[in-house]
């Protein structure tokens, strides 16, 4: 007997829940129910998703939580600070995957410092391959009916250093990370310096100097993954592509730690998981061979001169970084093979 | 009962045969059997393919008739005027799909004028939506064992406007073509125009002036779709993406004809397809609503200053334009379902 | 003695008013006054044009006849509809030079049916070159005091085949014009597919069907070469780059006419022109070999299976396609060197 | 009296080469003399720089000591290892331009552990704005016959941080930076990871784990400006832009600094530099931003949560990065006012 699990997306005319739909319109288990907008509502979906053929004719509705009630999975995909309020309104069997930042946080001073409103709580984090003391984030997601999604920067950063912190092998006391990130993580804001003219040939910084608010997601991370001490100097930006992120992020050589004892931490972290691959030696991450897949691509040097590790972690951020992580998560908490509706084979070049 | 179908790949460390295996990956029916190269045979393929994870492990050997035997299918994603030679050493069972020039053409004397060689012979023609009188190719590709894979760019400004041939309301005397596309229809050939720098923020035409060998192949299909008399002016710009062909092609109204019969020409020939679709009035299409997915997007205008109709074909050069027309064609001469393997959600923004 | 031209710039915080001002800022005879503009004014230049540094600490005030006033010249880059008003108010001693379409057409007719407003009446065409019966436009804007600068697209697709339509060797009937174009040439307005991520990876068509306010400038230009007969199907395709027109023309080989006959009208036409240049045979324009300078370059040829000409026009769009072409009219209308304050050596690649 | 200076430039059939004839196309006391190349010699200019249309009709002829000879100034812009030689054969009243590494480097042993030949010995280093204990580089490119024009990465890095290095407000023994690159600083080198396909929608690093070639360089730079210990981690990513370099460099603050004390290093540092510009607080360089001019744009911000001073430079690595850095150094060496035939207006956007 096959079951077939009903899923509502809320955001659905926006990039992420574009994405969404893109991986459950081919996700063997699901049938997808309503989808819900704000400013949208009333369009069909083929005006602002005209990539989604088979559901282009489906009609936006508004997002409420009556919308939203009567399906086994609820995906929010909604500006910072609107899903508490749905999410509340919804049955406590009905699962809850939120894209947005609402409950990552643990530490509600964090939020409120970095978000500058009140915090809404902490749900399940939705990064099954975050090492968390002697396992993994998966445990905590199965059976869970809330899920918080990670941010897109955040789970390249993590994915690519937290071997190292885990294994003792690198200081997170002193961690740089540099992304350049597509436009795509954006949104469909429309700001001035998210137009095609400012972005093509052009790279450009953003909240510099440690204003990112994926700074504290980071921290709380490598702190799960057993760092006595995090500091993270964060830096995103922006180059000429829709989608991806590569991440180079650096933390100081551990003392007595060598270049074998940093291959062995990042071989041993990602041997069983089936989408974050460290590649062959030598061979370093491009965006391009992520684009909508659901992998991540990890590789790691220690620069003897400098003292320092230097790893790079490549991902696509609609996918690994947000829709991916989604359904993965999904899969996880109902019980379904982790894989099932993600591909490993990306769309390059 | 499930039957799988072996298929190996020939060129696999190419663009056209990376994305045979990256839709033979997602195949439900399929195994992926042997792998060849030239130049980089001896290598695992992850080192060319990086992004089809699945198959990074897989070694690369020469092209040879021995290492593609014994396989269900065949792919040939070489370059013209090397897959007739193969071909005829492989079993008249084997299902053997070209992807490059050698087959296409019916007419020697065009073969000859446009590539300068000996004509290889004629294969049934892969566009199964060709329309040849009164019906479709698909029914000449059902359980043929040796299939033409046509051209990319043939194909986009095929599917814009054959409706109209068809049905006589444009005069395919007068046909002009250009079209806007991507650097992967040329292959990882290291040549001078293709580099990174010099595509950047620029646009470059080719083959200007009548020599572009896809012309004669255009012609052969508007002939088959009912044109008493072809000619097609034909221009193909280089624009800075990697994937997609926009293709603007118009012809004159034909006397009698109107904006209402235009529209239903094109609504007509498409009703039915699963994979070219005409978008809703007024709305046009854009390569990236067809990155990684098998759909044909065309919309149709009548510009009535002009006395011209305008028709505008949205596809990936290689999947509708290139691999998913050989999936789509190895479905039909399978008796799989044509739609197995293959997607019309695109990958997008 | 130097005579110091003195020079207000309406509009300045766009992107037409940025490129006037880059031009300008090099301009031997040029000093920069007033700068311009509506919902930015109050503001730096510095802030909205990063790139002129010389100017970044000059302050923007409201566009209104009196901040304009007292300047030898006054260009306007301001949107459609808004200069009449404004250059009524400026004297008639005052050079003024209209970026925006207001001016450009002779027909009123024309005007309403494609602006749907009233018309605002008809200035000098400043596109020197334009070839008007045995002259050239250049000789009606020596000693002008109003300039209506001509069209981005007008220019590509008039430089590309009036040398045609002059000789008799096209039949302008049957024009057919496809266009990529470069985002900056819709300017700074926030409209969803003008986000960086819907332009990255795609090609996209606008104006479809002979809808696009260019049109009745190009048949104009093209009656005022000399065409008996003018019908004209036009299509832009946006593609992802910032700057850049690369105009694809076509049009019936007239009868008698041949291949040399065509070169020949070419090579007589552009002979002696400073920025517009026929390529050597064979080698075919790029839009980045424009980027930044005057330059329109264009190349021919005769497609005899077809029977049309073919011609590529490239240029970029903010200089020879709007600030360039200001420039360029000043200098004839104050009869300074044609030349002065412009380049022809383009920032490639 | 006007003298003209004679300059022949070697290489000028590649990238760097272009973009030196381009800026000495429009210096106003310069003359273009002997044009060479290797494999490009016997063909026009205008074949491999069709954008310097004022020079298309010259030719090229093969590199030689006799070609270059009785020029005032000869720029070489070869490969690295090329220049010693013909350096040696140039008189020494001729001013030498070495655009490669070989002259670059003081200390012997660094030249060949990172570049694995023997040294070629070391010139006046012509980066003018570099600081040198309590001066500039500027003082030691007066009257100089022989300048090593530095690394372009480099120029990014150190003009990024060595206020803070000088001023002892950051600790240069733990530097991380980490280049968004554009795809132009890799030359005409027909290499895989450089075709158009690979780059378009992609980011790449290349390089990573302290290999670069660039690093001893910067090191050496940040001693000359006072560091009394320096290590660097650096990182260059490629990403899908022709020209441009964005460079974020961090460093620890040093005990006893705060913001204050690091924003008036570096406003200190450039207030009278031409070239050189320390943005308002809270603008962000950006690469769009100097695209063709000679400017490198800089900012810096205090992350107290990290402890880290972190600097974002943008230039453009042909011009300020290269061609602008020989055109600025010729300028002094002979005597010329130093901003002679550069801008700090962007082609923009």
């Amino acid at each position: 007997m096959h079951v077939t699990i009903r899923v509502a997306v809320a955001g659905a005319s926006g990039y992420a829940g574009g994405e969404v739909l893109r991986l459950l319109a081919g996700h063997p288990d699901v049938e997808i129910g309503a989808l819900t907008a704000h400013s949208n509502a009333g369009d069909l979906l083929g005006r602002h998703q005209p990539h989604l053929r088979s559901l282009a004719d489906r009609g936006l509705v508004e997002t409420s939580p009556a919308a939203l009630a009567g399906h086994d999975v609820v995906v929010l995909a909604l500006p910072h600070g609107a899903s508490g309020a749905i999410a509340a309104e919804l049955g406590g069997d009905t699962l809850v995957l939120d894209c947005g930042a609402d409950h990552r946080l643990a530490d509600a001073g964090d939020w409120e410092a970095f978000y500058g409103s009140a915090h809404a709580g902490t749900w399940p984090y939705g990064m099954p391959e975050l090492i968390v003391g002697e396992g993994r984030q998966r445990d905590a997601l199965r059976g869970a009916r809330r899920v918080a999604v990670p941010g897109c920067n955040v789970t390249a950063v993590t994915l690519g250093i937290q071997p190292g912190v885990a294994a003792g092998v690198v200081d997170a006391a002193d961690v740089v990370a540099v992304l350049a990130v597509g436009y795509s993580g954006a949104g469909k804001a429309l700001k001035p310096h998210l137009l095609a003219s400012e972005a093509l040939g052009s790279a450009a910084p953003y909240a510099v100097g440690g204003t990112h608010r994926h700074i504290p997601e980071i921290e709380q991370n490598l702190r799960a993954a057993g760092a006595p001490s995090v500091r993270v100097s964060f830096t995103p930006v922006l180059v000429p592509m829709s989608r991806g992120i590569l991440a180079t992020t650096t933390a100081p050589l551990a003392p007595g730690a060598d270049a074998s004892a940093v291959r062995a931490a990042w071989e041993q972290a990602y041997a069983d998981e089936p989408f974050v691959e460290l590649l062959p030696e030598g061979q370093w991450p491009t965006t391009a061979a992520t684009v909508g897949a659901n992998t991540a691509l990890v590789q790691v040097a220690v620069d003897a001169r400098a003292g320092r590790v230097v790893t790079v972690c490549a991902l696509d951020n609609l996918v690994k970084g947000t829709a991916g992580a989604a359904v993965q998560s999904m899969n996880l908490a109902l019980g379904l093979p982790e894989t099932a509706g993600l591909t490993t084979s990306a769309v390059a070049p």
